[in-house]
Parts: C-alpha cells; sequence; structure tokens
C-alpha cells in the first residue's frame, strides 16, 4: 500500500539551493560571533515542561508543542482526569516539550553548569524552536533562531560589541540598506515619568508604539484617556519633536528629562554605549537613538534595539536588548544579560529578494566526468581520484548514458564544467572541457584541467 | 519560586569544548561529502505519523516520540476511547512524531520533490534524530545522524564512492587504527544456498552472526537444528576456513558457490567495487572481504558494510549498504539506492580515547585584552577594533577587575594570549604580551602583535 506523504503544517523541507544559502548565512555569523570571542552551545530539542511553561506567559504555553509520555502513559490517570479536559489531563501524560525559543534553555543551561562555566559568559547558539502557531506566510511552526547573549556582567561593552557584530553580519553579506533603532526602557520610563505616566507605563508603552500607524494626535488622545495631563501631552510633543544626529537627540532629550533620575541614566547609558562603539572603530553610520522604540518591554530591562531593512518591506530582521535576572527562576541570581538575536528566515527573504546570495556556489560540484562504457568509466573514475586529491568537487555520472541525459544532470545540479571521456580522449590523452555557462569546449591535458580547476 | 532544573532522560547539552569537537567532525565529513557532490537536505523534527509508522517494525513503533495535538486534544475522544486505552487513543491524540532516523524521511522527501530532484540524487543530511529507547552508556534518547546516500542508480560506483568516502573522512581525523568489513547480502544467500539453508535463510544469518561469540561448534550444532545437513555444514566449514587477501578469497569463495547464481553475483558485484575504488586511487588497504558479515539484512539488498575500530573496543563507527526500492511506500517504485551513516558519537567517543581531537582550538578567541580601569578600557577598545580587523579573534574583558580574575577567565577559556593594557603601556605604544602556555612575556607594538597574531 503506498501512501501520498506530506509534510506537517508549518513546517519545511530544506533542498540544496536553499541549503547552499542558509549555510552561507549561518558560517558568515557564526564567523562573526566567533571572531567576538563567543562560544558554540546547544541544548536538546526536549525539555523537561517545567523548565518551559510560565515564561512565556499564557499565551507562549498555549503554543508549546507537548511530547506523549512513552509507553502506556494512560496508566497515571483516571477516568475523572479525562472527564477534567485537555488541559488538566495534559501533566499526567506529558512531562516534555519542544523548546520554544533558546533563551530559556541558555539560561537553564547556565543554571545547571555554574560552576564550569567561564563568567562573563559569551555563547551563541544557532538551532531550531518549536511553536504551534497558527502557520502563515513567513510564520512556521519550526524554525532556527541564531542567538548571541553575554550573561554576568552589566557592561555596556557588551551593548557596543553585539552592534558591532550586526555592522560586521550584514557588511560581511554585502547588505546596506538597513537601520539600527537604538533605545533604552529607562530612557521610555523617563519620558513617562515626565509626562506624569509613570503608574500606568506599560499602556503608555503600548500606546506610544502605535505612533508610527495613527499619528501624534490620536495618540494624544488615547494618552489622555489613561489620565495623562495637559502639560504632560505637551512635554511628549516637545520631546517627540526632538531631531538631530545621535549627540543632539541626547542631549536635547537630556534638557527634557532633567528632572528624572532614570531618564538621565538610559541617556548616559545609550551615550555610553555609542562611546564604545565608536572606540571599536565602528561609525555606527546606521545606528539611530529612536525615542519610541518600544520592544520587548516585558523582559527587557536596559539597552533596546532593533534592525529593519530601509529599502523593502520586511518587518524586523534582528533584535535585541538587555535583560536582567536570566537565571534567578533556576535558583541562580544577579545574572543580568544582553543578547542579540538574527532573524534567520527573514535575512534570507531579505538577500533573496535584494538578489544578495552568491551566485558561484563554491560549495557545490565544480566538474562532471562523463560515462559513456565501461573502459571510458574505469579511465574516468582515475581522473576523478586526481581532480579529488586536489580537493576540487567533482564526480562522475555513475552509469553509461546518452550524452543528453548526462548533460540535463549536471544542469540540474549548476555544474559548472563537464570532462568528455571517449576512446578518442583516452587515446590522446588530451580531453574536451566544456563551460555549461559559456557553451565553450577547449582542448585540455589532465594537467592544464588540475591547474584550470584548482 | 525557585526550581532545580534538569534535562529529559537521555538528552545532552553540547558545551563549547563538546561543540568545538563535534563542529570539527561534522565539518570535516562534509567537506568530503561535497567533495564528492554530494548536496545538503535538512527535513523537519516532525514527520506526520503515517509517514514513520510501520517502517521500523513493531518495536521501532513503540520507540517514536508522539507529540500531542495542540487546543483541546481530548475533542475528537470519547470516553470509550479512554477506557480502551493508551494504544487505541494514541492516533486521536497525537498525529505527529519526532524523526526516528534521516532515510524514511529522506525517502518521503525524494517522493515528494521528484520532479524537481537530479537523479541520481547524492545527498548528504547531518541532523538529530528521536528514539525512546531506555538510555544507557552510550545510548541517547536524542542524538546526531550523519548520513550520505544516492539513489536512482544501481552503479557500483557508488558503492565504491561511499567506501573512498569512509577513507578520506577518516584519513582527515588522522585515524587510522580501524577496518572495513565488506560484503554482500547475495554472497550470504549464495553460501545459505550452498549450505542448504536457502529456506532458513534470516535464521542461517543470525546463527552465522554469532560465530564470533560462541565458535563454529555451535554455530554447526545450532545450524543443524534448524534442518542444516551434514554435508551442507561440511561446506560452510570450508567457506568459513577461506583466507587470503581480498582476490583469493573471492577466488576461492566461487569455487565454492559455483552453482549458487546469486553467489557468483555477490562475487562480482563485490570485486567490481573493488575494482572501481582502484581505479580512484584508493589503496583500500582497510577494506576486508568478511564472507560472515551479516548486518542490517532486514533492509539491505545488495552489498553491505560496517567499520569498527582495531585498537580499542568501540563497535561500529560507520555502516552503510544497498536498499532497493527505498521510496516504495509513498508511491514511488524502482528507486534504488546505497548509503553511508557516521556515527558521531562513537567517533567522537573513539578520537577522545586516541587523543586525537587537535589541541590548537583554531575557532576560539586567541587573545584577551585586559581591562583595569575606563581609560585603558578606552584605550583597548581600539586595539580590539584593530585586531578584529584582521579577522583575529579577539575580546575585551568588558569590565575593569584584578588581574587574577582575568587570567582566570582567560585560563578557562584556553586563550593563549593576554595583552597587558596599563597607563605606561598606552604612554609608549609598547604592550606586555603573555603566552598563557609558556609564561613567557614580551613587549610588542601594536604592528607587531598584529603580525604575530594574524
Amino acid at each position: 500500500m503506498s501512501q501520498k506523504p506530506s509534510l506537517p503544517k508549518g513546517t519545511r523541507d530544506f533542498g540544496p539551493i536553499q541549503m547552499y544559502r542558509r549555510e552561507y548565512l549561518f558560517s558568515t555569523i557564526k564567523s562573526v560571533f566567533k571572531k567576538y570571542g563567543f562560544m558554540p552551545l546547544e541544548t536538546p530539542a526536549m525539555e523537561n515542561l517545567n523548565v518551559l511553561t510560565g515564561k512565556y506567559g499564557d499565551e507562549g504555553d498555549q503554543l508549546l508543542f507537548k511530547v506523549l509520555n512513552s509507553g502506556d502513559f494512560l496508566n497515571k490517570t483516571t477516568s475523572e482526569d479525562y472527564e477534567a479536559g485537555s488541559k488538566s489531563i495534559t501533566s499526567k501524560i506529558s512531562e516534555k516539550g519542544l523548546k520554544y525559543d533558546l533563551t530559556v534553555p541558555f539560561a537553564r543551561y547556565v543554571a545547571m553548569n555554574r560552576n564550569d562555566v567561564a563568567f562573563p559568559f559569551k555563547r551563541y547558539q544557532i538551532q531550531p524552536v518549536w511553536r504551534a502557531d497558527r502557520p502563515q506566510k513567513g510564520r512556521y511552526r519550526e524554525f532556527y533562531q541564531c542567538d548571541a547573549d553575554i550573561v554576568g556582567t552589566d557592561s555596556l561593552i557588551c551593548e557596543a560589541e553585539l552592534l558591532a557584530i550586526v555592522e560586521e553580519v550584514f557588511e560581511k553579506l554585502n547588505f546596506e540598506d538597513y537601520q539600527v533603532s537604538l533605545s533604552s526602557r529607562k530612557i521610555l520610563e523617563g519620558i513617562a515619568e515626565a509626562c506624569g505616566a509613570s503608574d500606568e507605563f506599560s499602556r503608555f508603552c503600548t500606546i506610544l508604539d502605535k505612533l508610527d500607524k495613527i499619528g501624534l494626535d490620536k495618540v494624544k488622545e488615547e494618552l489622555s484617556g489613561i489620565g495623562v495631563s495637559d502639560k504632560g501631552l505637551t512635554t511628549l510633543t516637545t520631546i517627540l519633536a526632538i531631531a538631530g544626529n545621535n549627540d543632539q537627540v541626547l542631549k536635547r532629550l537630556s534638557d527634557q528629562l532633567g528632572n528624572t533620575q532614570v531618564g538621565l541614566e538610559g541617556i548616559r547609558e545609550t551615550q555610553e554605549t555609542l562611546d564604545h562603539l565608536s572606540n571599536l572603530g565602528k561609525a555606527a553610520k546606521k545606528v539611530k537613538v529612536d525615542l519610541t522604540l518600544a520592544r520587548g518591554l516585558s523582559y527587557y530591562t536596559g539597552m533596546i534595539y532593533e534592525v529593519k531593512p530601509t529599502s523593502i518591506s520586511m518587518g524586523t530582521i534582528t533584535a535585541g536588548g538587555r535583560y536582567d535576572n536570566l537565571t534567578g527562576v533556576f535558583g541562580l541570581d544577579g545574572v543580568s544579560g544582553v543578547g542579540v538575536s538574527f532573524g534567520i528566515d527573514r535575512i534570507y527573504d531579505t538577500l533573496n529578494e535584494l538578489d544578495l546570495f552568491p551566485t558561484d556556489n563554491t560549495q557545490a560540484t565544480k566538474i562532471l566526468l562523463t560515462n559513456f562504457d565501461e573502459v571510458a568509466q574505469a579511465h574516468a573514475l582515475t581522473i576523478l581520484g586526481k581532480l579529488r586529491e586536489k580537493n576540487i568537487p567533482s564526480e562522475i555520472y555513475p552509469e553509461s548514458a546518452k550524452l543528453k541525459k548526462q548533460m540535463t544532470y549536471a544542469d540540474k545540479k549548476s555544474i559548472p564544467y563537464v570532462l568528455m571521456i571517449g576512446s578518442r580522449e583516452i587515446e590522446t590523452g588530451i580531453y574536451s572541457l566544456k563551460n555549461m555557462n559559456s557553451g565553450d569546449q577547449k582542448e585540455v591535458s589532465i594537467d592544464q584541467l588540475l591547474d584550470e580547476l584548482s
């Protein structure tokens, strides 16, 4: 009985072309992480559910993929459990879940290995995560995260290094049309305080975050609705009108936030981050202080930043920030951390849309040797051995076949050269080398061939 | 409330040192796969259960990790389903499972993409798989498989190429103490036929496979028990006494199997595989025809081989063979394939035990810059920028701290150099460079430093 196979909703196969491009992305990012002293970590796909639940809010808990206990999983349940429904029986039939992000498993790792880890601990991690979200364009149930974090220090050098990493990664990817928005939760808190909205900080930020979409008048109307005074709204209007380069913006903002301790602290930290970045030799031309950036405020406690393409509409492609007390929930207090997360799927789509993936695939086969009969085949194998000795990715068509079939194969695999091997070639030691891109054909000896392709 | 976190049974974190070594293994193997024209593939962790079940026997089905449907998973069940027990309710509350190996998802991929794939299709795949086995030393519930397969041709060049890959991989890993056992299911069938045991082929092989453990007399006793005649046992004794180099063994075997069509076919295929390997320029000194090799006979249909270390006891570290009709179950008939699977965990343990991992870690940080105060820190950041511009993996201790603490950090991370930066150094532009391995210290300018570490 044969079946028509399919993929689970929201999951993907990555065939050769996608894999080459993804490996190009991953290896580029990894090489920068390593250059900055980050070390690799991998954690299991499954975590115990008590590690995962309660870390991502109620909605997140709903989106965890839970793994059924093996064996007779019902043996710890009663028919009352069954009657009580799915929610209540879950914990009795499932102890493990698929990881939802890389941060919580990282925190678990740090807490479990606190005595062996060299603090400050700089680690990167590139692995898939799983979310039972409704699949839609650009949103998958299995997708890779690509994170680097530094934990165990509150030095702002770390923030600067992560911004430098962002700059180097995109530079290596030849991608220029992006902007980094930089701010601090503390600046937002200062603005809220200056507007008299400290008690409503969270709602204040939610409304402010809609500025781009609904405009200033609507924002003021909604803020008024949560009790912000006219004076507060005037202050906000003044703050939002601040313009200039980063130094000027910070200077002008500090004139407005002069009476808020936390606001001045945020300004100082932002300035210090920019100073470190400059000392690191980064012009940071893409980095723009953005006073309305209100990202991830349920977990970020200090600097926050996000990266968006400027020439296409793609949303945030990379983001990060500082979070305090990462490992507190696992019994290790006082560990502050800061991280960056590269959004691989969106970066992939961005490079694809802008045609920035390298066209010459250095990872793929460079030359195909033809195979017309047993004698030619044996001869071709000896040439193949020589090509591979020179580390030239090469292959032979594994069975004798018509030229057309072998050419189609080379074409489908985008192999740039084909070496023709027939009885005349074997006799003379001179072979026809066909360039599949130009269609040109030329005569070469083995030595010339090895030289040409090395 | 803090909790003491733990890992699910049979799963592992891979910290930096293990990751460096695993990456060394993976990248070595990948580089050889690519050189031989294999292309990368990745498939999702989860597959629909109808893709997975029935492919690994009853025992395999038991070992699949099943993922609970999201949302109200009980809503398709009745209390009768509950009363009927775990086995019967599973299919109603779980539609997806974690993949058990890479072969079935690969077959699913080939069947689904039959029109786009360039046949013969050479793919490699390096991903984790999951089995709800009882965890024990060296057996995990999550582990990586590392496979290369060629499907869509029955050319024995493929077998030879896989054996060449094995030789190159272990050569690159500087691992020499191993042996490749090579045989064919057809040779075993020929031997069974010559012994008059064709009707009991499977039991015949199971008994023969115990030769090493129980000795020839016991084997003959057991074979006699399943009805093998005295004449058959005499033939077997003669066959098992065959010795010599591969050519001699095959020649002598063919004298014994002269009347069995399938046996001669097996001998011819083995000889042809060895001839191709020799044409490819491989001396194949480690390859030994082994007439009692009875591996994976429930799925292998042609050539079979396995690799074992000779100087330590580790079991099979790499294996493979030819299987027919890989994709038949998914509606695509007539696709023959042959593969190799590198056992990463055992190869890791082998290299570890034999001390074969490279000692100089080219992936890790090469130099740490000290951090004693704000002025020195700002100065150090400018040097750091220059080091990274030269692609030298480098870092600064992110906060000012006592020298001892910074040295301990460098030591824990095995960073080989530390650059001391104090007020005297800043003034003169001459810095103390400490070699952490030898303890030596010398004075260098920035240019000398960049030269030395590039």
